[in-house]
């Protein structure tokens, strides 16, 4: 079974397509086709998209779905004469939201990822920096760090550190343990100095010497028994000196990183 | 006017999140504290989440909001217990969208922001990976790039480039133009070969100076007079090439990377 799914919006779309896809993510049996139609902020441009609707619509059997944030009422109506099912996100929970409230929302576009609140977006992207600059062991100096992720080369440390900035504005640094590291019984002193702040990574075995793979075939550093003996000695390690772990397989960057503000308490407000 | 809301889901609450904030960004009279409520999966922590909810009704005048996307019933169930006003954001939409579907969902949590499709996934670990190797000007090699972001130093585009990849597994270099770059009359050949991915970001030069100050204060790199200048030569090197260019003042990374998507056609399945 097959289905399009729009999600669109008059700012970047983003909200209409994690939640829109979210809610098709419960439905396992329909293959969908899910394209974002972003920055949609005049009438014409609503023509365009319904157009664009209605080709899907004519080309397949069923009805497309129209997963809706247009804040813009003018535009917002054009859409309702697509040949499709339309769900309005934004009106769905505003009106009750403006009752429990008791005041009328103030339309505006685009502010949920845009710039907002400046402070919050500065810290990003400074974030961002702090993760590039202090990634791979790079920097030893991690005073500033609010977490500094600690694993095995290719554990999945670096994509969970770039979207802990980019999200979040949390400073993450990550030091790779390398065979020297683990043939120590204590971590390196400059971590130690930095206890509340460390999180382990692991990884299965099988999995990271296929990901090493991709990146020298046929190494040493790629092998079964270096992947292997890598991770247990740093499992070990993390253990013995009560450093709190997570696995990366079978979990995306958005888990990790949920899960890792959760357990330090880095929480900031939401982005 | 102050209110506190609860952003909570078994799985990453990224969703409710997302949703939630942007919501509740039409509402710029209130300030809302806003927290996230992730992996709350088994009914005794859904007991915790209300007793968090409880303790915040209680410290404030009004009833927080919440905004759930609890999958699981049993557990969703004992947040309608929070003294608070619930916006089930799943069970709203989920039974219209059965009906439409003629199909019962299949409850699954954490679907959205998990491994769900792996290759998916691999595509956006890939994709971060090469926007690392391939940050301002490491490698001049662009034959796999999606998209080519050329502009002035600190102009945005590794931000930009990551978040491309991170979310939407889009592989995107960055070339920073240097001075001898733009004494040139044409962009440099390695780049021009590669036309149709290139795309420009520029930025206000009283902005640029500013981050420019805190990389290197006092610079001639960061003065008013050479920040001007770099970003007239920058574009109009762009503009002479015929190279799409936006600027990064006043828009957020998301926008960015969601108005570069539409406009070289990059849309890859939702991911």
């Amino acid at each position: 079974m097959r289905r399009t799914a729009f999600f669109v919006s008059d700012g970047t779309a983003i909200t209409a397509e994690t939640f829109g896809h979210s809610l098709l993510t419960q439905f396992n049996k329909v293959d969908f086709r899910e394209i974002r139609l972003p920055f949609v902020d005049t009438e014409a441009k609503a023509h365009d998209a319904v157009s664009l609707i209605n080709k899907a619509a004519e080309a397949g059997e069923d009805k497309p779905l129209v997963f809706s944030t247009i804040v813009n009422h003018k535009v917002g109506r054009v859409l309702t004469n697509a040949n499709a099912h339309i769900f309005d996100m934004f009106a769905t929970f505003m009106e009750p939201l403006e009752r429990v409230l008791g005041i009328e929302s103030s339309p505006r576009i685009g502010r949920a990822h845009g710039m907002g609140d400046s402070d919050t977006y500065e810290d990003r992207m400074e974030a961002t920096n702090y993760a590039l600059t202090h990634d791979d062991g790079i920097s030893k100096r991690l005073d500033k760090a609010d977490v500094i992720l600690v694993g095995v080369s290719r554990s999945g440390k670096t994509p969970t550190c770039l979207y802990l900035a980019l999200h979040y504005g949390i400073k993450a640094a990550n030091y790779p343990l390398t065979e020297e590291d683990l043939e120590q019984p204590r971590l390196p002193a400059f971590l130690r100095e930095h206890k509340a702040k460390l999180f382990g990574l692991t990884i299965d075995p099988e999995r990271l010497c296929k990901i090493r793979e991709t990146r020298r075939p046929g190494s040493r550093y790629a092998s079964v028994k270096q992947c292997r003996y890598e991770v247990d000695a740093a499992e070990s390690l993390l253990r013995a000196e009560g450093v709190p772990m997570l696995s990366s397989t079978g979990s995306s960057v958005e888990e990790l990183a949920s899960r890792i503000i959760l357990h330090l308490g880095l929480q900031k407000d939401a982005s």
